[in-house]
């Protein structure tokens, strides 16, 4: 199958029947939001992971698949604003696993769950063929007027991130290897952390705009919102917060390090838009979550105003700059899980 | 892995931390509670459909794979006595299927959503090495007063079920004959119908008790009620419904009447613990209902009454007598998703 997730997400959603009235948001942003009561919502939020398609079990420990599962799922969570509530965990588990590795997985599951106040609910487990499928299904909440949608952003904004980004991609090229070392980059992809506090914090401020994890990479993820919020966004890629000895991680690894920052995913970082007035009011937040870095790179422009860029296939609603003003441009489209 | 799925879940719900206090049913049941306001509550269940495990893609087309995806996620919803809301949808895709493929699938599922008023609120699309992969996640409603445990029954209920049994198991097996003609037993397995409108009606009567839906075979889910409401059963092999032919189709394909009938599973209609004194206010619904049949199969005894039976392994809560009131023996249990 050769076509892209989104482009096929965007046939299906028009080929569907009209919404329920209490659906305030359904296909097309990282969680649905279903009304609760007067004042709160339900986020609830789907994903898969796929034996040597998302994860290769020569890399990962069960402990740290289940970890990983529960991990990248409240991302999708915090993308929006939300605190985790319930998760639900279907299992397709192929013969050549036994009942150790699934009690591993699950005590993975748990550790992350109880770090978060995330209640397993529900599941279904079954026998697959060959590989090991993980479908998990979160719910969180928030209150209405605190969901951040990726169809927001406003012209003028800035363009934030927290963290590091392209930290996970090169983890993974480092897992790769032979009996790798221990590093904050293989720990990036092995142990991803939802950015559940911050994003807390971050969705109480109006200032605040979009929101999106970057789980597919930056361009990717950058392009999801400015396409939902009939935007643009110019990039400027000297800003873009990484290691500081990622050039060197790349020249190690024999990677591009501007594709690598600019398309790796998997960082499970948040990217979101904001009136840049909101800053001195987020320094007190960051201040009460020590080591949470949030850096601006970039800013929103109106897409009718003037066109950015035509240039940077797939995204033409992105420009990304050097230092010295010149456009860059990238070899190949961001993390697609259809991809080979 | 050759564990039940029952007893695996078990040990995994004991290694998971406390749950949530607005979880008011958690693993265990057809579907987890969960409060929604002062009033209703959430249910919520979680089914993954596996090629070559839940269905082979020579006997389905995707059309008819899509309505049975969505419908037997539904049955969960009508077991606990629930109204549909949202369904979520995690599709692991092999390169063998193509993007009309997923568009039928999707026909089919948008079929049955409208019939029963679900809207398709999310959902996750990805590569799988080689087989297809579904995970369904629904959202349903009901009051709180009217949800349908599996803990609920009583010592002297009476043990009803819709429809007919076995029917299902007998039109896999005519599935798998070369060309086979249309039939209501090929009926029932390809097209299963979620009970949910005479399940809302059921749930609405205080003296229906315990609920589940038959989807694993008839003498393993009232294994399930009888173990969650610590009760024995009592079932009577000639009062459970089945098609007029029943018998006749059975001798065709060389199946064994008494073990399809009693382990079949897939039927997905409801088996109910009921105070038999509620049948008179039942038979107005019934008649809104028209052409759904209820019948009484059996009754309810206290466990600690009396010892029915200790014979029927792995059934030892439930004792099945023929006409002579002489105890019968299956030659092996219900249908697990383990099992080879």
């Amino acid at each position: 199958m050769k076509i892209s997730e989104f482009d096929l997400i965007q046939s299906i959603k028009g080929q569907l029947a009209t919404a329920h009235p209490a659906l305030l948001q359904g296909i097309g942003d990282d969680c649905a939001v279903v009304k609760k009561d007067s004042k709160n919502v339900f986020l609830i939020s789907t994903d898969c992971l796929i034996e040597n398609v998302h994860f290769d079990l020569k890399h990962f420990s069960f402990i740290d698949l289940g970890k990983k599962a529960i991990a990248v799922n409240l991302s999708d969570i915090a993308a929006m604003g939300g605190k985790p509530l319930y998760a639900f965990i279907c299992l397709g588990i192929p013969p050549k696993i036994n009942q150790t590795a699934i009690s591993d997985f699950y005590a993975g599951v748990d550790h992350v769950s109880a770090e978060f106040g995330l209640s397993i609910a529900g599941g279904d487990m079954s026998r697959s063929p060959n590989y090991l499928f993980i479908g998990i299904t979160v719910v969180g909440e928030t209150p209405r007027a605190n969901v951040k949608l990726r169809s927001a952003a406003k012209d003028g904004d800035g363009i934030y991130v927290t963290g590091t980004i392209g930290t996970a991609a090169v983890g993974l090229n480092y897992l790769k290897r032979k009996r790798p070392a221990e590093n904050q980059y293989i720990k990036a992809i092995k142990n991803p952390r939802p950015r559940i506090a911050v994003a807390s914090a971050l969705a109480g401020f109006a200032g605040v705009h979009a929101m999106i994890d970057v789980s597919d990479g930056l361009l990717q993820d950058l392009h999801h919102v400015m396409k939902a919020s009939n935007t643009q966004a110019l990039v400027e890629v000297d800003k873009i917060p990484r290691e500081s000895d990622f050039e060197t991680a790349c020249k190690t690894l024999r990677l591009d390090p501007l594709e690598t920052l600019l398309t790796g995913g998997e960082d499970y970082q948040l990217l979101f838009t904001m009136d840049d007035k909101t800053m001195d009011a987020l320094s007190d937040v960051l201040k009460l979550n020590r080591g949470f870095k949030i850096t601006r790179i970039g800013e929103v422009r109106e897409a009718a105003k003037q066109q950015l860029s035509l240039k940077l296939d797939p995204y033409p609603l992105i420009r990304v700059n050097d230092a010295t003003g010149r456009e860059i441009f990238v070899k190949k489209g961001g993390y697609d899980h259809f991809g080979t």
